[in-house]
């Protein structure tokens, strides 16, 4: 038996069986997005590794390594936004051929520092391995999370109101624009070049919503919280995995830009479409009682100018997870997201 | 210009410029083999990361999955005893291919947690990311350090004596093996097959040596200590450039075992260049003011049973770095041991 054929999430349920073992510092251990740990002191730690394989998740002729460098960091500060805590310190592990360009790994850094510096943190340590394989970067980072204001994925109740921040879909527009420049993509009457570089940044350099979690962590009021790498559908997903409920959402109320709409209309897709399964946004999506979902999200918008779209609501769990078209016909949910290795469906 | 042209140190200062910066929860950054970071509790956090990446640093068809899981966390333990410090949790990153083995897989995960069990580590979290290139398993890991236990490289003063724990180069000789399998060493009277492995097995799963750097940190004395991983030669030389020291080592005290001694022979080498530039042992070096070294070698031996040898002796900087040999001839000393991407000498 392969890995592909038992998937990412399979190989590490399988591993987490080995490995998995209580104690009482393990405030959250393997099988989430982060480890939260009691070190002693009146906050947790929170930890998470993320890994950018040339090839796989970068391709060098399509990103510069300033790029690079503020994404790989982007998408681990985005993990820990994503339980309500602040990111500190980076370790950097570099694998690598002995042809590669110094200079070319100088704007890396020079990438990790801008993304480093914007949400403060130090770069601490890391390592630097040879080898003959594609490069990769791989970044652990830890923060900081109050007890009290720790959000994770496995409390939302049905009842509850699923929100996220900002669009959805930019990311997934901009690869198409990337990798599909057809003539009807590229054409300026087609799409004006500061939208298209607008959409191909998001998916470059993602802006991890550090701010807009920090006022939903402070308000204490979510029950769950993720970010959407993945794709909504498949991210949401593990709320409902985690909470043991069921969800549904609103195609229709998916928020998109002006610009992916264009995009998914050039391209012939339904733009919820995008929106809902496209990944690598980097919004938060959050579950909160209905009675202050509203208040909630003004909240998040005040403060930080980012809007706050209700997209679903929280079921119990034998309703499973459900889809509402534009139409208004209820379909399951299907997690179209990104995954490592997807078995065969 | 080239990372082969700089070489891994080379190359580390430089990012090390880029992204160093002072703060004051980060007690050592970047450049150092591990970090130390201030979490607000009595206890400092250290934090260090190696990677395992197939055919650089482990051949498949030498070592079996459950010895690389032992190993690839070992080398981490090794690092964190070195600063006097206790692990605590491992985030595994792995990056391979959909056609490895999922068997194969959990088979490393039991060698990782009986190394975890062996040291009070737990594993909290990872990564799994796909790539076509070799396999990886890069590991980070965290421990803590009591603020008056920590041992760094920069304070070994002029007039310390150099101690190293057990014996030296007994990891060299199970790689010569491993990899020269000629008649002369494989032949039953030459080399006992008991010893044979029991040196292969130094090399394959190292045994940090955590009880022994407790008893060093606790005691307060040593003013210097790392961990022999690249080579006595060069882990010694990273003691003299931190502490802005120079150093003297006597090749005939260095603490080889019979075996090695026995390896050297048959290979026509000197046991004592084996244990000076070998690498792969994973002992601890440390430097101890001259009136209490003898004291605290026998504390260490009294309480771990583990031998402790005085190598050496610190000197002022400008006697820089020598080693005198066994012939009472005082050379340089050269660092020979096992750097990634070495410079042209």
């Amino acid at each position: 038996m392969n890995v592909g054929d038992v998937g990412e999430f399979g190989l590490i349920a399988r591993l987490a069986r080995i490995v998995g073992s209580e104690r009482p510092d393990v405030v959250v251990g393997i099988g989430d997005d982060v480890a939260v740990l009691d070190v002693g002191g009146p906050r947790w730690l929170v930890a998470t590794v993320d890994a950018h394989v040339e090839g796989v998740h970068f391709l060098r002729h399509l990103i510069t390594p300033q790029q690079l460098g503020r994404r790989a960091l982007a998408v681990n500060i985005s993990d820990i936004a994503a339980t309500g805590g602040e990111p500190a310190f980076a370790l950097v592990s570099l694998v690598l051929s002995e042809s590669e360009e110094v200079e070319w790994l100088e704007e890396l850094y020079r990438g990790l520092r801008a993304e480093a510096e914007r949400a403060g943190v130090a770069v601490v340590g890391g390592n630097i391995a040879r080898s003959p394989g594609p490069m990769i970067i791989d970044i652990t980072l830890l923060g900081h999370v109050r007890p009290e204001h720790m959000l994770r994925r496995n409390g939302a109740r049905p009842g509850d109101v699923v929100l996220v921040t900002g669009t959805l879909g930019d990311a997934a527009a901009g690869l198409r624009l990337l990798l599909n420049p057809s003539p009807d993509l590229a054409a300026p009457y087609a799409l004006p070049v500061a939208e298209r570089e607008a959409l191909v940044s998001r998916l470059m350099t993602p802006t991890p919503r550090l701010a807009e979690s920090r006022v939903v962590a402070r308000a204490g009021l979510a029950t769950a919280m993720v970010d959407i790498s993945d794709g909504l559908s498949s991210d949401v997903g593990h709320i409902c995995t985690a909470s043991r409920v069921g969800v549904r959402l609103w195609a229709d109320r998916l928020p998109v830009s002006d610009s992916t709409r264009r995009v998914a209309c050039l391209l012939g897709v339904p733009a919820w479409e995008l929106a809902l399964s496209g990944g690598e946004d980097y919004e938060l999506c959050f579950t909160v009682p209905r009675r202050v979902a509203l208040d909630l999200a003004a909240r998040v918008t005040n403060e930080t100018g980012t809007p706050v779209t209700a997209v679903g609501e929280v079921l119990p769990p034998e309703a499973g997870r459900r889809l509402v078209l534009p139409g208004g016909q209820d379909v399951p949910l299907e997690a179209r997201g990104w995954e490592h290795f997807a078995p065969p469906s």
